[in-house]
């Protein structure tokens, strides 16, 4: 059966300023570019991110990486909606404030306090730190555009 | 560098019917439950979901799956608010109706022609079939929410 072998590839999420999102994405919270698109004729570009380890096994640019990247788990796609960023009034919605729909996305890390450390001193804005609510073992954080992305260390996430 | 270890492990979605999503998701879209987490104080229930590949390789249930779980890339998380599910006019906000932000995930296909085909099958809906537009490559779907699913086979997307 073909649904077999399907993968689920990538998710994707609008965002106003690129300069500021993939330097979050890239500094912050360790993705790499691996390539972007720049659709004239729509007035956008999308960029597609993976996490350093997974970068570290991607062939050069060209048509193998695209066959590469389309293939992977885990590519965050960023669209860029040209002009976005010149209007201070614009922003997109984070999908929890109403209407809601979409959640968060999440990252694992190795180390959750060492991560909140980074995120401290980096200045990004938590939705909930670790200490707060009933969930120690998680945190939440924004992104640029405000979108919420979780944080957890795998081995710490005894809930089952 | 902490940040060269992170991982990007899930995006999460909430669901209507997790009866109506688990079918589709599992049988349509060839994914798997890795595990459900029934949140009674909160009065929803977190799915966790991977490709069927991606399943095969996953130990038992318990801590193991659980460490395991949250140290993949590609987890789909389905977020189940109780009650939701017996409200005729309840409806999630797929974001790509105002107002944007999250756009779609991503299911990568071996066989374009094959999965469409599969789709119509099952009567799934489509926002973009592979002949319209300009993006011949490529398919929409919607999931049982209205949430957009790109279709791509990764040795076509010669983009680049």
């Amino acid at each position: 059966m073909s649904a077999q072998r399907y993968v689920f590839n990538h998710s994707m999420l609008r965002v106003k300023d690129p300069d500021v999102s993939l330097d979050f994405y890239e500094r912050v919270m360790g993705m790499k570019l691996m390539h972007r698109l720049d659709i004239e004729q729509g007035e956008f570009t999308l960029f597609f991110l993976v996490d350093a380890q997974l970068a570290e096994q991607a062939p050069p640019e060209g048509p193998e990486r695209a066959n590469w990247l389309f293939s992977q788990r885990g590519v965050l796609e960023l669209t860029h909606n040209w002009g976005t960023e010149n209007d201070p009034d614009f922003a997109y919605h984070d999908g929890n404030a109403q209407p809601q729909g979409f959640g968060h996305i999440c990252i694992s890390v190795p180390d959750l306090e060492r991560a909140v450390v980074a995120f401290d001193e980096e200045g990004v804005s938590f939705v909930k730190r670790p200490e707060d609510g009933m969930m120690r073992n998680i945190a939440f954080i924004r992104d640029p555009d405000g979108y919420w992305i979780e944080i957890l260390q795998a081995d710490r996430m005894t809930v089952f």
